[in-house]
């Protein structure tokens, strides 16, 4: 009988911490890049048309002795029911024998996950003295995003608020986001009440704004979380030395921005094959703006292989679609944490 | 918090029969060629080319409010430590919401499903009044493939078992074949103690043979359930009449049958695209022998929109690769079993 930990999304939110999650998302990234971490084919399926899809990551990371999948499945009338529109499941294996070790809720493994992706582009992209940020969105994932955000951007102030086709949703947002905030785990060292990151809370202004020019005027980090299908961020309204996080569009037909951006942009993606097919990128291969060649995936930048912004003036796109290597290499620091804190239900298989 | 069940290998043992997975395996092909059920795309990479690989082998089952994915690992250094080679889980979900409704061990499953489609070719194709049966390989497979044969087979009277490179295995596995199919649950309605089904085993001789010639020259079932990358079965030793199920090649580059066989057959497959590319039939396409005009899906014969043997002479052939449904069907029957008979751990997620 094999021992196999199930982990619950309780039991990941006592454990996942934002610094340590954007530390393994890095690894993953680098480890991609150095040929220690390998992704499988994408399955990404409709199950009723534009009420309910899944879609299932897998892949490798060699250098862990870890493979495995998530399966996330999205089911958008669960709201009318006050259920959660998205759930799934990790499955995490031993590549030493192919035994399972866990078995995770993937719900706040990926929420997390995803917001230190974010991160991640603005801390080796976005100039380094950024005061203001436009995040659009009002979402779950928006939340989670800010939270990854603010922990790379230390001279933050101001975080503005945009829906692209409702005011009051950025309106109420911005009411709560300040309490929703805190109860997202940053791990700041030593301050284990999460003390210091809600003092830095109070220190930042989220303003909901109804015309994005404007906000884009006064800022030079965008992070775009909708599911938007046409752009609503236009070149012409860009600022030079801007940063985009491009994280909402994740599907065929997904647009946020002009695509006309990527044209004087650097441009960094999760996975090249993945972003030119379901990313933000791949409006702008279609319409041969750029072609592949053009992308780097991050990996090569945080390993020292390219170089990022190099000058105050760069515009710098991460296109970041979402890989199972980083829910592979996040789900392996959870169970380490799960075993040492004896956290999660041991079932035998 | 979402319950999810939690089904061990000792679970589905001593839930699942032969006689049901046959149904519900059944149930899954006519489901396919009805259009109620879907496959994903099969994923399938070697993790150490040689000694590891993994497959995931995903799909909706409509009609059952089910969608779900089965990973299986074969790692085979595992054996040298005394561990099992295969190892495996199932996810199962509901479609009406995207909620995980059970996690199962794969190992019993898969044995159990993979007999069956084995069983189903021969229940459907070969000639109903078969007294011998010829089995290839002397692996766990071949004895759930056996133990499934016999249900369909009302007249069998002698197995032969024969291994292509080593008789000394097909002679061990003569010595402990019975006392491994006794442990099999069978099911047969009112026989709680599997009395009927030890009596059926003493009335069946196992003979171990060196040379296959012979024995297909005395039967007209033949299974072949070996990893061979090579032809050991050739068409001029074939009987008119003779049925294949061919169960072991599951992987390009795998061959049993010399591909000349497919020229006068009628070919039957689980899924035409997966046959072609990793079945037994890959090596008849490839060669020109035949194309996938002639494959006709098993499910198209269970639910009378075609015709299987239409004579004494016909060569048959079933070439199973082994689909999602079958293990979505046979996991739904698990689970409505594992809440009727409060079998398994149900963990909160």
């Amino acid at each position: 009988m094999i021992p196999i930990r199930i982990l619950s999304d309780d039991d990941i939110k006592v454990i996942l911490d934002i610094r340590n999650t954007i530390a393994c998302v890095e690894k993953a990234y680098i480890l991609k890049a150095n040929n220690q971490a390998r992704l499988f084919p994408l399955i990404s399926e409709d199950l009723s048309e534009g009420k309910a899809d899944m879609d299932i990551k897998s892949g490798v990371l060699y250098s862990d002795d870890t493979f495995g999948l998530k399966l996330v499945a999205w089911f958008g009338d669960n709201i009318k029911e006050g259920l959660p529109s998205l759930t799934g499941l990790a499955m995490i294996f031993d590549l030493k024998t192919g035994f399972p070790k866990a078995i995770i809720n993937a719900s706040h493994l990926t929420a997390m996950r995803t917001g230190a992706a974010g991160a991640i582009g603005i801390k080796y992209l976005a100039k380094h003295d950024s005061k203001a940020l436009v995040v659009t969105g009002t979402g779950t994932q928006a939340v989670f995003q800010i939270a990854a955000a603010i922990s790379v951007m230390p001279l933050l102030k101001k975080v503005y608020i945009y829906h692209p086709l409702r005011y009051q949703s950025a309106e109420k947002f911005q009411s709560t986001i300040k309490e929703k905030l805190g109860t997202i785990k940053i791990d700041i060292e030593g301050d284990p009440m999460n003390y210091i990151w809600i003092q830095k809370l109070d220190s930042i202004d989220f303003i909901a704004v109804d015309r994005i020019e404007k906000a884009l005027n006064e800022t030079e980090v965008v992070i775009t979380v909708t599911p938007s299908q046409k752009p609503y961020i236009f070149h012409n309204w860009i600022r030079p030395g801007t940063h985009f996080s491009c994280i909402g569009a994740d599907m065929p037909g997904k647009q946020e921005i002009d695509e006309k951006i990527f044209d004087a942009a650097k441009v960094f993606v999760d996975d090249i094959h993945q972003a030119s097919s379901v990313g933000e990128t791949q409006n702008s291969i279609k319409s041969g703006i750029i072609n592949e060649k053009h992308l780097i995936e991050i990996g090569r930048l945080l390993n020292g292989d390219t170089y990022g912004r190099t000058s105050e003036k760069d515009i710098t796109i991460f296109d970041s679609t979402g890989i199972a290597l980083q829910d592979l290499a996040v789900s392996n620091y959870i169970i380490k944490k799960a075993e040492e804190l004896k956290i999660g239900t041991t079932v035998y298989f």
